[in-house]
């Protein structure tokens, strides 16, 4: 069979992956696609965290007989007992398939190849990488997560055409567009947790919920090593729909915690850094085992340069508004780096416009 | 004749005139086609200034009887005896048009309108504004200058991601990569000349010559109101192949400005600012006069904040580089902005890569 149509099925697989976003963390996005004489028979994907993987879904929705067919999916099929899943290589099996199709091996440290090995064992013609990098892309939070136990961390804030993030007054709404507006409450809606310093609270006591479009709520994240956060932020209501957890250093004060508990938000204790503040990656360490696959960090800019400077950060995702203001806050602050061919070199992965702005993402 | 081929012939006649980049200043970028029974039989462009305009090329370059043939020319024939050639317009009447499709008119006051007048007059079928927009902006140039007698003011730098274009100890080799650097080249042989503040002579030394590639040197112009500039500056070599003017004020040491004179570096004496220093608006004006009908502004941040802050740029060309250096040194500084409501606002044109890098092009 050539190449092409492999990669043809595979893109169909991918696309169907894609209608997942943000309903399967912790879990992968998955799509698969089942063919058999040239004609697709029967497709599916993972839907949502805890339902049935897109194999079993192609499989259920497949129409015809599946022996002689070929099986296309994104990432390749589990083979261990899930919390909530079988694994899916003992239904796979139950069939004759002609070839599977994999994307990309799955990286867990329970699947990493197995599967295909398995796969092959049984006589079963197996190709696996068709597309791998797409496949990868598509699922970089799970990747990073299955992998370190670390959430994917991403960077998104809003700047000038002149590089700030707020006037000298302080004041920063709204640089972007009302559509970037929209748009970033649907990434907060993909996000398993979202995250501020608690000097973004004292500021602009923001709601950090999925308002503008529909969606669910993160988690909402602060970092506050003293719990100086009012009693009355906005964050702090709501909490049956969208939870929150203050990140806080063994220095904050006991009763602040006890009366942040009765209100039903959890006080996690972190590690102090050399400057007494919380501990970012202790922070994200403690979050990926609560099951925190992805945090989006929207600032402010103490926050942002603390993540850039000490490497936590995967993803930048910067707005750029075509508004001026001359001196102001800057997104980020010292890095200690005095010379140009020092600088920290990243890649714009993506450019595109969104109504007025210019929208970067850049991986580091 | 439907409009769909006058557009048609028109983007022909407009893909001609891009031909004259940086050749035509201080007069238009103009092209122009012929067509007759459907077929084009002429077509010409305004090569270089002094040159024939680009109705004469045409006409000259076209092949069979012009009587009754269709005349496509992006910019209104001129009907005044200008100092290198005669009216166009003489020319064109020697021949029966069935029609003469213009793009714009001349915003020259000596022309406006009246040739188009002239031709509607003498019972050609005459039809201005096809592509009027297109027309209009490949000269945005020459119509700010033909209307004001102040050059078209373009400032130009390359930032990194975090809007720094140095860092703090004030390196900035190099921000951009070799081919943004290559196309910076480029834009300083399409101006009549390239301007930096004094500042930017003592810390970097720049030549301000094109050298990366092919294409005239334009005159190189500093703003230095005390001629603070050191005798050994690269700027102030090579006279005979790209001048130098220095702006400077009243306040200016004699003596130096008579050294410089005898290097054949000419100093602009131009009005004080209420800070003392050399009045932007003023030296603009007094450019302009000199046949100066575009400037390039390449910084540093002193001048591209005044240039800002007085409302007196046309347009910015921003290359964003991969790059975060922190704290640093940003274009803009202080322009008295406290709000984000009173911003300036701006529009980006082009937004486009150039290697790794992105450029904007703004319209102020």
């Amino acid at each position: 069979m050539p190449k092409l149509s492999d990669e043809l099925y595979m893109k169909q697989a991918l696309r169907l992956a894609r209608r997942g976003l943000g309903q399967t963390s912790p879990n992968p996005m998955v799509g698969a696609v089942i063919v058999k004489n040239g004609k697709v028979i029967g497709q599916g994907y993972h839907e949502r965290f805890g339902g049935p993987h897109a194999e079993i879904n192609a499989i259920n929705n497949a129409k015809g007989d599946l022996n002689g067919a070929t099986l296309y999916v994104t990432l390749e099929p589990c083979c261990h007992q899930g919390k909530k899943t079988p694994p899916c290589l003992d239904t796979l099996l139950k069939y004759k398939w002609k070839r599977v199709v994999v994307g990309t091996i799955d990286p867990n440290p329970k699947v990493n190849g197995r599967s295909i090995e398995i796969l092959k064992q049984k006589g079963i013609e197996t190709k696996a990488g068709v597309l791998r990098e797409e496949c990868q892309s598509l699922n970089e939070v799970y990747f990073k997560y299955i992998q370190t136990g670390i959430p994917f961390v991403t960077l998104k804030y809003a700047q000038t055409l002149d590089g700030r993030i707020a006037t000298a007054t302080g004041d920063s709404r709204w640089i972007s567009s009302g559509l970037s507006l929209k748009w970033a409450h649907r990434l907060r809606s993909v996000h398993d947790a979202v995250l501020v310093g608690v000097g973004t609270v004292l500021k602009d006591d923001p709601q950090m919920t999925v308002r503008l479009v529909r969606g669910r709520n993160p988690l909402r994240v602060v970092a506050d090593s003293r719990l100086r956060i009012p009693m009355s932020s906005a964050i702090l209501r709501e909490q049956e729909t969208a939870a929150t957890i203050i990140a806080a250093t063994t220095q904050a004060d006991i009763e602040k915690k006890l009366a942040l508990n009765v209100m039903g938000v959890e006080v996690m204790t972190v590690e102090e850094d050399s400057e007494g503040m919380v501990d970012l990656k202790d922070m994200l360490q403690k979050l990926g085992k609560k099951n925190i696959s992805s945090v989006l960090v929207e600032g402010g800019a103490t926050t942002i340069t603390s993540f850039i400077r000490q490497g936590l950060t995967d993803k930048l995702v910067v707005i750029i508004a075509p508004k001026i203001v001359g001196k102001g806050v800057e997104a980020v602050g010292d890095l200690g780096i005095r010379e140009v061919g020092r600088a920290l070199k990243v890649s714009f992965d993506k450019v595109y416009r969104k109504g007025d702005d210019v929208v970067i993402e850049v991986k580091l």
